[in-house]
């Protein structure tokens, strides 16, 4: 349960919490006069919020750690991210909304290609256009064995994800990919005892949906990996109180929204000012409004910095749309920080801002950049301490003792 | 283990870290005009490094908690010093490369001096000089008893170390020394029934020594405390896969880097700059180069401002020493603070500078002082974080998580 002291606390009191979460958010400016993306960007907006709120930077996981996006979020959701560990087959199957219970496994799945041996010489068959798949993955759809239910579902191109619905599944199973060519794919093994009935049931599919597959003229094979199962996590309900939705683009955040119990909203406008108009139009149906975008960590990973500076800018210029919606609780921040210069995810502090113009304590920043986080008044703190303060601030948690 | 976490993150990558500590380095100035020795320090470079790269404090322990020297290395180094606890015994013993190993015990050892009814008359016999004490300790060293092997080894003029081999020897014994003077010293008796053993050999032993040294006009007697075995800590090879030496001039400094599997070099250089040469020597031989400088901290006891901050102008003055062996993580810091005015160690923060020039995030201050380093990008944070944010900054941990 993500911070059980809270659960007693909790008063329902019908406020308005916003969570803006901008993927890879944190930048380094590697000397002092140069600039990350944050510093670039010209953001009018979150600059007063910045003077009339208050700032901070969070450790995602723990110091010195760089996040993989999963854990991050689970972070900032408020579940401990070394406690709430989730497998990458739950998490995508979560993301395209395949149903996986306690006892079901799902995997994530490649389209490959084989030669006569079933040696492996493309990873990717190909990559095979969305609609080429389609048909071939709607074939693995149909490939069903005695003692087990079995679906596959297209997510992108050559990508599926597959859930294997049954008594007692345990996914302790290794990847077939072997994550090189010129070789077969690995063989599907239990790796603990528990785990025999899903890799035989898996072993009979997979023989199956090969045989299936076998006179494609490209994708006659497949590769799963990430064998997982529900991890059961609490809901955002349980936890906090809280009727939330998500308002994603992408899958991954969909499916991590899911897993904690949020609605997911599945016709969202595209870009900043796409997704803040799609949370206008919800917000009489939630409290609390989880609101994700992507591009700022894409173009880091890209090392593009002005057009990491562009997103930000456009996440800025949107903003009052958000504003005119009069949350109680407005945070903007990132998951984690994806400086361009490193062209990756990194373990820097993440900036943090906290606009609750009711109760809010204003600090001495005025400007939304990572070196005035790292001063602000809510100070360095781990990201699981977000939902705690946005509650707090949102006057939904009541006096601890006497 | 030091936090576990980080050892499926590990990336052998071959960087070079450099932790620099100037012990007892943090200082308190009293009054707003008032300063510490690190601000009443001339510090070009020190500054220069502060600039371009990122300050924040440490907490040694807890909050408010002064630390010994052992705890707050241990600390620095990733030991959760409340929970890896090592007596004094073994660290003398290892500060002086006295073997002791589990089953082992070793203790610290004074001559003294007895009154004809062995009543304690001078806990130090006169200070008895190091040439005067060498032969005493000596025959010290060749009583033997059966059962166990004892080794006696003089550390500087009345004090030494005493290490008896066995199997099975517990060290939950008492001290002799009774810190007093006008009467005898304490019995020696086991603490917990697994220690009777070793009880009833340092008995028999303590028994043939006295009347061994009968005759020695002043040293006649010994006294013992800090009984205690090898704490069998993980190693920084185990722990982080760095290949790490320890450059210190003080036995203590040398025992606690052995705890931890450090290469200790016996042939220091004097000072800053000759510590920092040796450094030099040896670059080739390891990954992380911990260098101590003791006498920030002798001065900060002795209440001597101006010493200490001389001290750290000679670090200053000496660092391009190590800025041209091109480390790709230099951290200076302290183990604890020893404020001048205070004349001994207290629970102060601790200045912390962080320089990684590829991969720093550069914060606005611009000096290295206590005062700036409150301020600073990273916050305040225990000290344990440091060897995190070392092999983070030096690209040795891979991401956690997808």
């Amino acid at each position: 349960m993500p911070h059980s002291y809270l659960k007693p606390l909790l008063d329902n009191n019908g406020t308005k919490i916003i969570l803006l979460v901008l993927d890879g958010l944190g930048g380094i400016a590697i000397t002092p006069d140069g600039k990350s993306a944050l510093e670039y960007a010209n953001t009018p907006n979150l600059d007063r919020l910045a003077e009339q709120g208050t700032l901070g930077q969070t450790i995602p996981i723990r110091y010195g750690i760089t996040p993989g996006s999963g854990p991050a979020h689970l972070a900032l959701f408020g579940y401990e991210p070394l406690e709430y560990i989730v497998g990458r087959g739950a998490l995508s199957a979560a993301g395209i909304n395949l149903p996986v219970k306690p006892g079901d496994i799902a995997a994530r799945g490649n389209l490959c290609t084989f030669d006569k041996d079933q040696n492996i010489t493309d990873r990717r068959a190909g990559r095979i256009s969305h609609q080429d798949a389609a048909p071939i993955i709607k074939l693995l759809n149909q490939v069903q064995i005695p003692g087990a239910e079995v679906e596959v579902r297209q997510v992108k191109e050559y990508r599926f994800v597959i859930a294997m619905r049954g008594k007692d599944l345990h996914p302790a199973l290794n990847d077939t990919d072997p994550q090189e060519t010129g070789v077969p794919p690995l063989k599907l093994t239990a790796l603990v005892p528990d785990a025999k009935k899903a890799a035989d049931l898996m072993n009979q599919w997979i023989k199956m949906a090969y045989q299936e597959l076998a006179d494609q003229p490209v994708a006659n094979g497949f590769l799963l990996r990430g064998f997982a199962t529900d991890p059961g996590f609490p809901s955002y309900e349980e936890a906090y109180e809280l009727e939330a939705v998500c308002i994603a683009e992408y899958p991954m955040y969909k499916g991590v929204s899911r897993l904690v119990g949020m609605d997911v909203i599945e016709d969202v406008g595209q870009g900043a000012s796409g997704e803040f108009t799609t949370a206008e139009k919800h917000w009489n149906e939630a409290d609390f409004f989880f609101i994700h975008i992507k591009k700022t960590d894409s173009y880091g990973e890209d090392g593009n910095l002005e057009g990491k500076a562009k997103i930000i800018e456009e996440v800025d210029q949107a903003l009052p749309i958000l504003l005119d919606l009069n949350p109680d609780v407005l945070i903007v921040t990132g998951d984690h920080s994806t400086p361009s210069v490193l062209k990756s995810h990194s373990w820097h502090p993440v900036p943090f801002l906290l606009w609750a113009p009711k109760t809010h304590r204003t600090d001495l920043e005025t400007s939304f950049t990572e070196r005035n986080c790292a001063r602000g008044g809510l100070g360095t703190f781990p990201a699981i301490e977000t939902m705690s303060l946005a509650l707090a601030h949102a006057g939904r948690l009541k006096k601890f003792g006497a």
